[in-house]
C-alpha cells in the first residue's frame, strides 16, 4: 500500500486526467478538431522553453512551466471560459477561485499551498514569470487561428478589434512577441480572417 | 516581420501541433477515447512536478520537464510505437533517431543541439533525471489502465508478465514508485485485468 502522501498525489493525478476532456473554442491544425485544455497546456509549456529568451526580464523557467502546466486545472471543475464571451467572463473569477480551492485541495497541504499560490500568481499576472506565461497563452491561439485562415475566429464571430485588445497584454511579457502579434493580426485582418465591423 | 530566430522557432511550434494528432494505444478515462501524445506529455509533466520528491536522487526538475515535454516529438514524423509491439520495436530506435534529427533540426542551431542532447539523454536513460522521467512514462499508463479495469490491456491482449517486465525499470528512477507499481500490478492481476497465460 502506498503511503498517504503518495495516495493523495495519485488521486490528484487521476482527477487531472479530466482536463483532456475539457474542450476549448479553438482548433488544432491537423486533423481539424477542437483543442482540449491538456494538449493546449503541453503546447504552452513547449512554447515557454523555446521562446524564454524573448521575455522582457530574465525568468525562472521552472516557475513558468509549473504555472503553465497547472493554469487550466481549475477547468476540471469550472469548465473552459471563452475569452470573447462577455457574460461568462463576469462569473469566471469567482468560479475559478472556488475550483482552485477544490482541485489543489486534493494534494498534500504543502503542495496544495504551492499550487494555489502559483495559480494566483498566474491569474493576477503578478510577476515577470506570470506575465510571460500569460503572453504565451494569448499568442498561441492567434498562431493556430492564422495557420487555419481564421477558422475559429470566423466560427465565433470574433472581430479584429477584439483580438487586438486581447493581444495588448502580451507586451508586458515580451516586447518582441507583442510586436510579432501585431504584424500577425495585421496580416489576419488584411486576409479577411475576422468578422467585419 | 519577425527575426529569423523567432521565425524558425514559430515554424517548429506549429509543426509540433501535429503531436495532438498522434494517437497512443491507451485510453483517457472520461470520455473514453484513445489518448494523444501531446496530452500524455502534459500529464507526465504534471506528474513530474507532483512526484519529484519520490525520486531516488535529487533532481534538476527543469531538465526533467524539458525532457518530458519533448520526449514524444519524434512521433510527429515517426509515429507512436506500442511498447508491447515486438516487431515495431525492432525498427523504432533507427526511425526515432532519424525523426529527432528532422524535428529538432527545425530549431535555431543552439536549441537544436540542446534538444537533441536532451532527447538522447532520455532515450538512453543516461542520468537520474532521465531515469525518473522514464519511470513516470512507464507508470502513468499503468495507472490509467487500472483506473479503467484494464480496458486497454484487454483490448491489446497484454499479459501480466509483460506489464511486470516493463515496470522493472521504474526502480532505477524511484524505489517508492516501483514498489507501488508492483502492488498495482498485483491488484490488476487479481482482478483479471490482463490476458491469461
Amino acid at each position: 500500500m502506498p503511503n498517504e502522501t503518495l495516495s493523495q498525489q495519485l488521486r490528484f493525478l487521476l482527477a487531472a486526467d479530466r482536463l483532456k476532456g475539457v474542450t476549448r473554442k479553438n482548433y488544432i491544425i491537423e486533423p481539424r478538431r477542437r483543442e482540449n485544455a491538456a494538449e493546449h497546456s503541453w503546447h504552452l509549456g513547449l512554447m515557454a522553453i523555446i521562446l524564454a529568451e524573448h521575455a522582457n526580464a530574465p525568468l525562472d523557467l521552472l516557475r513558468v512551466l509549473k504555472m503553465l502546466l497547472i493554469h487550466d486545472l481549475v477547468e476540471v471543475t469550472a469548465g473552459d471560459t471563452y475569452v470573447y464571451d462577455a457574460v461568462a467572463n463576469q462569473t469566471q473569477a469567482e468560479r475559478e477561485r472556488h475550483a482552485a480551492e477544490q482541485v489543489f485541495g486534493m494534494l498534500p497541504s504543502s503542495q496544495a499551498a504551492e499550487f494555489r499560490a502559483l495559480w494566483q500568481e498566474f491569474d493576477a499576472r503578478a510577476t515577470p514569470e506570470a506575465r510571460f506565461a500569460d503572453a504565451l497563452d494569448r499568442l498561441l491561439p492567434m498562431l493556430l487561428n492564422v495557420a487555419q485562415r481564421g477558422y475559429g475566429w470566423q466560427e465565433h464571430g470574433v472581430k479584429a478589434s477584439q483580438a487586438r485588445a486581447r493581444s495588448q497584454a502580451i507586451r508586458d511579457g515580451s516586447e518582441l512577441l507583442w510586436a510579432y502579434a501585431q504584424s500577425l493580426l495585421d496580416e489576419a485582418a488584411s486576409h479577411g480572417y475576422f468578422r467585419e465591423g
